[in-house]
């Protein structure tokens, strides 16, 4: 008789949104951030050591697919990521996405992951991980401009990781501000809802845009920025989307995460190619420099690469071991006999 | 109380390996095989269609991972798939896969499917659908060197799709012989197992190679191949890997699925850049021509592509419509206002 369950080989963890939900809790919202920000560290520091390619996009009217592969020679890895930005109105998300884990050796699956919510929460966990490197010592309050889904991420990996407590939020649409404001009670941090872009920026040290229009915009003027500040510029992320006048970047010293992707993607693309950018695992490996001056305007632009998504399903496979956080799916043929695909195809008959 | 059920948008129908398989007995092996051949050839019809680009491959010393993805501005899909020819001998699949059909309109998948089993009945039906537009008149007898997985589809498409009555089988083990003599029996065919190559291409009208080894190698030379022949190559599909000697080439017509990969992993990486090539959509189309004569050779140089794959997961998507054949996974984050995901999160921890 012919045991018909699949093996161990045929089977795939995968993390649900309901399950990664729950990995969540049971780690802890800033434990999480904190982690993930932890790997993602670790991996910008082996950055030389991955297969780096832009992502393959599918581009549409209404908007793009995008797949972003990447391997350290180990494991290899990649993200389903699309964004539509007219998905909001039909009351659908903007960006959904998920991910797998491979190994090298046999190309065989370890994991499957969503990755809207994880996606959010590497995202935010990269913005805290490079501000700890570049914002200006001491830095206790963000601006965060555009109240979407990524702005409470953004504001509790900034208290997790660089230790900011206060947070200024504007939105152009009051009701965004209103929900991030609620979401970030009892977080710990002040909460000040403003009315204006220039409002939100008083006092701050680290701001941050991120709003959603695919389109060019102008969130913020030259005159808007002074002295000293880290912009941790995260909306501008595809052709033909930018937040930050250009001003802004000739006056900056600009850190980017894959020159290639951000010179196409980033606010960047609104320089000439040869505009000098410095890539962020060399502020991290300590062969570039980050911040030099107090009054020197840092700007991250920031338009997610695949790594960020490797070392954040690093994390999840490394978290679900011994919990019950993912369930097994049967993705692999698995037959006795690798060439007898057939005959295990026949006996599922009986 | 909120509702914290998953909503239908946020899931997924996904197909296991054994809901697969159970699909395939559901509609039938020959059935199957033929729906996916008119699926696969409707798409051939509207092939300039299609987004085409290479595979993403990402190569190892052990294997390669490859994404292969495609669009018809209104579906998207791709297929994950591994290469890996050690495999075999550790008791794991050479071949892998899963793939994935999405809604161009709004980036959301729509089906996440199993594509081991189901790679295997594309392929055949593939090389049974350019069969029927190329083979002679009246073939009814298939050489079927290289008994491996792939080798039982091969048969059973070409038995279902162009009345093959008699398949002649040939491999350098003999074990894989007896195993595919073994699981075609009751099927009605006239299965012959030889012990050369020679002797398995007496009286064949078609010849299909299909053997295993990531490596030049020469399963056929030409003095083995006489006048009339379709030749089906299914097994030189990568780099560095090949089956037939350079002089069959010359002497055939060869027709391919998409010349910029074909050129780089198909039998005609061993010709120049130039080496005249039909492309198998426009014999369809009837654009171009395909067999002339009762004495030319033609050559299907097959290595696989996305819109196949494309063609199989539509079948797929279509066929469980109705059936218990699938179950739906938890994949995509919905949450009720598209930009409160953090708020969705919170829901969770209680």
């Amino acid at each position: 008789m012919t045991n018909l369950a699949p093996s161990d080989k045929a089977l795939v963890p995968f993390v649900s949104v309901d399950n990664m939900m729950k990995l969540v809790h049971h780690v802890g919202v800033e434990p999480m951030l904190k982690g993930l920000a932890d790997y993602i560290e670790a991996d910008f520091k082996r950055w030389e050591l991955f297969d780096k390619t832009p992502r393959v996009a599918s581009h549409s009217d209404e908007g793009v697919i995008e797949l972003m592969p990447t391997s350290d020679g180990e494991v290899y890895g990649f993200k389903y990521v699309n964004g539509h930005p007219k998905n909001m109105k039909e009351g659908l998300q903007t960006v959904t996405a998920f991910g797998l884990l491979a190994n090298v050796g046999n190309g065989y699956p370890v994991l499957l992951s969503e990755m809207t919510v994880l996606t959010a929460l590497r995202t935010a966990a990269t913005s805290a991980m490079v501000a700890k490197h570049l914002a200006p010592k001491g830095a206790t309050t963000m601006a965060m401009i555009g109240n979407g889904a990524q702005s409470e991420f953004q504001s509790l990996a900034m208290k997790a990781i660089c230790g900011v407590d206060t947070v200024r939020l504007y939105d152009i649409d009051p009701a965004a501000t209103e929900k991030a404001a609620r979401n970030l009670e009892g977080w710990g941090m002040n909460v000040v809802a403003c009315k204006t872009a220039e409002e939100s920026m008083e006092g701050a040290q680290i701001i941050t845009t991120c709003t959603a229009d695919k389109q060019y915009a102008t969130i913020l003027t030259d005159n808007m920025i002074g002295a000293g500040v880290h912009i941790n510029a995260i909306g501008g992320d595809c052709p033909g989307k930018t937040e930050l006048h250009k001003d802004i970047l000739s006056r900056s010293d600009v850190f980017v995460e894959y020159p290639p992707q951000t010179r196409i993607e980033g606010e960047i693309q609104q320089m000439a190619d040869d505009f000098p950018v410095t890539e962020m695992w060399e502020v991290i490996n300590g062969t570039a420099k980050g911040r030099t001056s107090d009054r020197q305007i840092t700007l991250f632009d920031s338009v997610g690469f695949a790594i960020e998504d490797f070392s954040a399903l690093r994390f999840v496979r490394d978290r679900i071991k011994g919990t019950d956080y993912f369930m097994d799916l049967d993705l692999l043929a698995d037959p006795d006999d690798p060439r007898d695909l057939f005959g295990m195809l026949q006996r599922a008959a009986s």
